[in-house]
């Protein structure tokens, strides 16, 4: 009920809007608590209302925690009777979260020109941006689910077996702890692949010698964690040698900036200057990291473009990478909680290339 | 190819557009065959041209098939970059599949009235939920994976384990033999949470006499299944045997009922009216089942008011369920091919209450 109070603030108080309509899934799961809802209803005078179908009714009336709970009928108009609430509740000045072309249409029709809408998407995002105290508990214990899943990989991981078979080995320990799924698709990607930031993993079998990029999370509750090491399956070559530390610089350097009041692009720029400076500047092919919570990307930003600044309570991700096409790839990340004077690592595996060091 | 070849027919000679955009990432993996693509720009003159990221550009130039790719670069106005190669190939009629308002806007703006943009969402639903042979193989591939998994669920369920627990031992027989993640969050839902019928999985401890429904699919290539069953940790009770019964009559007598032609609603009835004469019509709270391919939930749908006719290539759920709240929940589920006599079961797993029965 906090985060309504602060949504009421926020849409209300800063903003001139009377009512705020959310339907944006992770938004929705965020206020209510409860994964099946379809809509949020966030009057200025009046109760929120949570809008489900019946397959989701019993579990809303469960867990949907002390919203009001209106049962939506197949065979009804859904954004009618969201309408018909808002008006009923005095709503002219409606704020919404996100909405496809065609919801919004049938929306903006069911209001009959009795309230007037708006998109604002940014909104809860600020909200979200910052992590409350709760919020960063479940999200060092998904940290904790995705150290024990790089140790699997650093221990399973050898010549010969297929990308999915480490995927597989790291999932399961996860999962068998208590994570709820994996984040995003988990990727082991081996060999040249491994110049594909977004690879995945496929039954291509890991050879010695490969730069093996492996990428994942764990979900506690369904906040999500995201952490990358490469290893090389075997005893690295020079060139793998001398990127991985390019790559490491880069990282330990970009940790280090990161803090409240610093904005976001000046953090990638520290990353990005010690890959430029190194010469390999055109392969650094993404921004340095995104926000994490309950998707696995969330404001705020950290690329080159951002307009974020950092703040205490983000959740980012700190991850340079040098991708070498035809080559293989190195991309080393961290999932960190900014603070006051610096950052603290929620992710913690060893900074090891060769899988014999650790 | 065949699948632009057949886009290009709905769109450009059934109906009059000269232009089709494809935002929506599951139609952009259908066409491209490629995870990393932004959009898709298919004119009737000239050229496909997929739009990527840096980040995806060299993965598109290696596994995007025959298409040109563009790379979009942070700081260029993407929606303007399509509006102008749009115009470029003479595009007046654009029809676009998906774009939530923002977008939308956005890419209205960079046409500068020089095209016309319409939603039609439908377009390439229709044309995805005719399975082609290419994506039958891959899906009876994911339902052996999802029969693995079964297998696995009846030989480990025990009272005494913890919801996730199971979970994470049908996952991991899946994973290991190539499912490429799990088709969406596996549900094991136990005890009076067996009455939700979308409870996911806890950390509740299965208790002797539990309904148990299990409910998971395996993805192979992208492609996805679905399938449940309900067990029950011990010996079942006289009502959960009844309830049981019930449901599994309704269920095959839906499958019989399915084949290419009938409409969809009328397989619904057939179920519906089964649990309905049993009594327990207000416990079955959501439509039969739904298309499963790139996306779970996908057309066409199965409910008391869907407009689709089952067709030859549909692949569908069959999945009735009845939830006393309080008491618990029993759904059966198989992915069933739909064929011009009948319908084919691509999941195969025991209908048994009891586990020692298997």
């Amino acid at each position: 009920m906090q985060r309504i109070t602060a949504l009421k603030e926020i849409a209300f108080q800063r903003h001139s809007f009377d009512g705020f309509a959310v339907f944006n899934w992770a938004n929705l799961l965020y206020f209510s608590g409860f994964p099946g809802a379809s809509a949020l209803l966030v009057p200025r005078d009046g109760e929120c209302t949570i809008y489900v179908y019946g397959v989701n009714y019993e579990q809303a009336k469960t867990e949907g925690k002390s919203f009001s709970v209106e049962l939506v009928r197949r065979d009804e108009n859904f954004m009618a009777k969201i309408a018909e609430k808002a008006v009923d509740c005095g709503v002219k000045r409606l704020a919404v979260d996100a909405l496809g072309v065609e919801s919004r249409r049938s929306l903006a029709r069911a209001t009959r020109g009795r309230v007037k809408l708006t998109f604002k998407g940014g909104l809860v995002a600020e909200l979200r941006k910052i992590k409350d105290p709760a919020e960063i508990e479940l999200m060092k214990k998904a940290a904790e689910l995705t150290n024990l899943g790089m140790k699997t990989a650093y221990e399973v991981l050898s010549p010969g077996m297929r990308e999915f078979e480490v995927a597989a080995e790291i999932e399961y320990a996860m999962r068998k702890r208590g994570s709820g799924g994996t984040a995003f698709d988990t990727a082991v990607s081996s060999g040249s692949r491994s110049a594909f930031p977004h690879g995945g993993c496929t039954d291509r079998e890991i050879r010695e010698g490969d730069l093996v990029v492996v990428d994942f999370g764990a979900v506690y509750k369904d906040y999500r964690c995201d952490m990358t090491r490469t290893l090389v399956a075997g005893k690295p070559m020079e060139k793998q040698k001398r990127i991985y530390g390019v790559v490491k610089r880069a990282q330990e350097a970009a940790f280090d900036a990161a803090k409240a009041g610093v904005k976001a692009r000046d953090v990638d720029g520290t990353a990005r200057r010690i890959i430029e400076d190194a010469g390999f500047g055109e392969f650094f092919v993404h921004g340095l990291g995104h926000g994490v919570g309950l998707e696995v990307h969330e404001p705020p930003v950290l690329n080159a473009v951002s307009k974020d600044t950092l703040a205490v309570g983000n959740v980012v991700t700190v991850e340079p990478g040098v991708y070498l096409p035809g080559f293989g790839g190195v991309r080393i990340e961290d999932t960190v909680l900014v603070g006051k004077d610096g950052a603290e690592k929620l992710t913690k595996a060893p900074y090891s290339l060769a899988l014999n060091d650790v």
